[in-house]
């Protein structure tokens, strides 16, 4: 039987929407099984965080290091550090069969859909600006200044909204999390994708 | 705020690859809130079918009024019966933002492809050839001849696959019924449809 390529799944939507948390609670799902791509960063560690499971935390150098090479898939600088997705991974996961989930700045997004314009482009949107404007403003880890430069930033990443293929309006976490599941499930469903598979099983030509 | 229009949701297969089935599991789902469009047929009831319920049962003489009349979105006449369905009741619940699910024949669903293409169509399809004989002869309410009268079209009707969005496998109905009702999801979320009313919400020109 021919095998299924994995599907690249590419989750983004403007500053302080939500994508890391609705990330995480769409891998703690029992039935996803999409492999996540860890995105490397020069910025700071938060609290919290552990290198190696929310981002890999380079410095600066490292990761100029990273373009030099053509390492990434995609990169950004935003708000002064970079954020980038390593292609080994993801190339190698695609070809095994499995789905690969990114979730990335608007910016690299837009770099991914040239490179992979058949993946699955996600817009994580906000239910109103002003519900936008305290999300930023509630996270705490910024100054007025940087809070400021990323209220600008989001509403102009709101307007990349034309690029993308499905939009997903995160008013609580759950609800986008089942919206991001049905969207994979329909995706592999898509005609396109599976027409030739399936008229091999069925004996039609 | 915009409303959202309905969806037209056409789900159509093979003769005998369980497209009613899988629609009454559909309908028995909690949470599935479109409505059902009954189709008018000529042919005659089956033991347990319910007039107005399973169908519009109707006389030769009447379909062909309801044809003259132009009352009809789509109809066929298969193996010696016409199918069709009543158009009114369609217009009507879609612009009224209700989504509006049909299950029809492989031919009708071609005549309302070409009167709603932006409609999402699920060709439902056997597991394997073998699988769909049996389901046939299993039915048996029709003779021999009408049996291989029936698998010779569902052979032909697989090759319409082509034509549709999606393709849903029903190996078993409650697999085909959680694919189904995600790929109505997926569509609420396709960008092409609430783009508008996202950016408006949003402020975004």
């Amino acid at each position: 039987m021919e095998e299924e390529k994995g599907l690249l799944i590419v989750l983004s939507g403007p500053s302080g929407v939500g994508k890391g948390t609705v990330r995480k609670a769409v891998f703690s799902e029992p039935d996803v099984q999409f492999a996540y791509s860890i995105s490397a960063t020069s910025r700071p560690m938060r609290p919290g965080e552990v290198d190696g499971v929310d981002y890999f935390f380079k410095t600066r150098e490292q990761f100029e290091r990273m373009i030099e090479r053509d390492e990434l898939l995609e990169y950004t600088e935003y708000v002064g550090n970079y954020y980038g997705t390593p292609v080994d991974y993801v190339q190698k996961t695609l070809a095994e069969g499995k789905d690969v989930f990114l979730e990335i700045e608007v910016e690299g997004a837009k770099q991914v859909r040239k490179k992979f314009p058949e993946g699955l482009f996600i817009f994580l949107i906000p239910p109103s600006l002003q519900e936008l404007e305290s999300r930023i403003k509630l996270r705490g880890t910024e100054s007025i200044h940087l809070i400021e430069n990323r209220l600008s930033v989001a509403k102009d990443e709101l307007k990349m909204m034309g690029l993308y293929d499905y939009v997903v309006e995160n008013d609580q976490v759950e609800n986008a999390v089942q919206k991001i599941k049905a969207i994979v499930t329909a995706e592999h469903c898509r005609r396109s994708r599976v027409e030739n598979r399936f008229k091999k099983i069925l004996g039609v030509e």
